[in-house]
């Protein structure tokens, strides 16, 4: 209990509205994009923070941010906690932010309760979670974990043209002081704490929710290419118009993903059409596919649909389909999800079990070591958003059972 | 026939690659956007070369450019000639750009005739035809003629939330020794040569097009309205999901609008998506409708489609219909079109009466003035796309008929 009684939830909640100042938009919402300014930013109020906590700042070649609190064993694999810290485009203020700003606040109660721990614990802040700067999203931890290669990364491209590589060299470069750590080291559990990004917690009335697994997500890249004509020459039946011919493809998987009934989560999220210009027929529309499901099977049939459907809904145009992502559903360890249960039973704190329709960086740490996630309510269940928001009380909730856990994980 | 013979086919076909430098982009095309850097470069060779003819540079308001020769009657209203040199984004070296230097290798050929006529003659380049960067296109045009005020373009932002306004400031800034003329001036005749961007001249072999009238065009902007939500969590029928709502909006049109059958042109060119990111239900999508039709009840009712067809397929989601243009088919002269024709027979060239299915500035000057168009044979009938082009000899063909033209007219 002493370690919990130390969470301070006044400076937790002042702590994120501090960094929703990096990358506020108006409406009280942010965005604050991998590598950008703004996470550099966000970068350097975590880290005073976690001066203060007494933890040594640390990064590595992913640009992914550690902060590093000792045990009484230097040589043991540490316990690793955080989230990330950027956002969506249209991002609130709590998602990502939380989990690291969570851990933080768990381990300086840990220290201000002077409770010596074999393991060290490491507050970790991902880069790029959220994929919308540079597309596939969790690459930090992706490298982190060995799930892919950071090399693969390092020529994508953002919108601008601005590549992961230039993107990493400015992080690493306004962070020069800090130390660079080797990737894919050995880890002894990870616990996450984040915003639920749904309604359940805040209708049942629940404070913790406890992550059984995560949701399963294929995503794909397609590419119709038409032909650029004039809008009041070009005969309509000699047009290959690539925009109506998205429209057609976008249609028909729309139609086809909705036979898969409720539990389908179908997204075309991003659309982009070239020269994009009122008086030209589009020669070419390029669009995203997030699909998900939580059953594997049905993920598998469904995503294998989608490139026979775009081909054949194409019409005169060409269609290129890549699948970027296929990530099944996870089921975290019942290990992990009883110390959590257990954590907040000592706290008195009701807990609900939940399975995250979002997806998380605990899916690639879960491959490594044991793995779980801590869920705590948010408002209307609304997130990805500028409305996101959630309770002081609930953000602290959270934090105590984080620090329990973390307690009992670093003690092991 | 001495005026016909002062025309260099080989100048002209030098200023048109000359000027394709500005702007240009890789595969031989031109992105040349109205009041950008590359059309202000455009400007300065167009200004020397009329310098080069004896002609005397000024603007208006506008962002119009005019290169005058002077007629025995300085108080007479002026013949003008011309296009645009603006193009679509990924545009090609002829459209627009082919008027405006036909008009200037028309008045230096009458110039070296040493012919001496009543009237001025001012060769144009209009601000803003293509309507790309600013919409609506033709606003130089418009605000000359009087049939728009241009106080109401000035607060039109561009992509990058650059104004009118701002784009003109920076024009009359980098050309402020040039003198200002009025708008609204009295204007004795105009005619515009240009590219047919269609393929009949070239399939049927004929130099020249006496163009017989401009196809009636409507144009809207849409825009719905969701909410905008996370890919994972979001229960698929509890979305407003904005580009879904628009995709099922423009599958409606596009099929409601075939039902006019083989004379409709109906393009949406722009689509725009916010936030645009893979994992986040989009809020809001906003697109153009360019439709257009010969017969002005059709496109009428057609047009009057719109608005509820766009109602009843936005589902969930807020839809919002603005009407940008409402222009009706119209038909220039039988006059000006019978000395465009009597000029092509003087010079031993056989034409064909051809309708514009594109729009053209001469559209707004038809209102104020006797105005007619000369088109000449593109290649393919390929336009508003880099692999558009023409042959030295058409575009000699048309500077030839059209400074006859511009003698009969001037002599008057």
């Amino acid at each position: 209990m002493i370690v919990a009684e130390r969470i301070d939830a006044e400076r937790l909640w002042a702590r994120h509205m501090e960094l929703a100042r990096h990358g506020a938009t108006p409406g009280g919402g942010v965005n604050r994009q991998a590598l950008s300014g703004e996470e550099l930013s966000a970068w350097r109020d975590v880290i005073a923070w976690g001066r203060e906590a007494g933890l040594a700042a640390f990064t590595d070649a992913a640009g992914n941010l550690f902060l590093r609190f000792e045990g009484t064993d230097a040589n043991a694999a540490p316990v690793l906690t955080g989230s990330h810290l950027d956002s969506q485009p249209s991002g609130g203020k709590f998602d990502g932010v939380y989990g690291v700003l969570a851990g933080i606040e768990a381990v300086q109660a840990i220290r201000d309760a002077q409770i010596a721990l074999r393991r060290p614990i490491e507050v970790v802040a991902w880069m790029n979670e959220e994929g919308s700067r540079f597309a596939p999203g969790m690459m930090g931890s992706a490298a982190f974990t060995g799930e892919a290669r950071l090399e693969n990364f390092l020529s994508i491209r953002d919108a601008q043209g601005v590549s992961v590589r230039q993107g990493l060299c400015a992080l690493h470069e306004a962070f020069r002081e800090l130390p660079s750590r080797e990737l894919q080291r050995p880890i002894a559990a990870y616990v996450e704490a984040h915003i639920e990004q749904g309604p359940v917690l805040e209708r049942e009335g629940y404070a913790i929710g406890v992550v059984t697994g995560i949701q399963g997500k294929r995503t794909f890249r397609v590419t119709v290419t038409g032909e650029e004509a004039h809008a009041g020459t070009a005969l309509q039946r000699e047009r290959k118009d690539a925009l109506l011919a998205a429209v057609r493809v976008i249609h028909a998987l729309d139609v086809a993903m909705k036979e898969g009934g409720d539990d389908v989560r179908f997204t075309v999220g991003r659309l982009v059409v070239t020269p994009n210009a009122p008086s030209v027929v589009p020669g070419e529309a390029a669009f995203s596919i997030d699909l998900r499901h939580i059953d594997p099977p049905q993920l598998t049939a469904l995503g294998d649909r989608i490139a026979s459907l775009c081909a054949e809904h194409a019409g005169r145009c060409a269609v290129d389909v890549v699948e970027l992502t296929n990530a099944m559903t996870l089921e975290f360890p019942q290990s992990i999800r009883a110390l959590i249960r257990r954590s907040a039973a000592d706290l008195g704190l009701a807990t609900l079990d939940l399975f995250s329709a979002a997806g998380h960086d605990a899916r690639f740490l879960h491959a490594i070591c044991p793995t779980g996630m801590i869920f705590v309510p948010c408002k209307d269940g609304i997130s990805h958003n500028p409305l996101e928001s959630a309770k002081p009380e609930d953000l602290a909730a959270g934090a105590r059972v984080l620090a329990q856990t973390l307690v009992a994980l670093a003690s092991g």
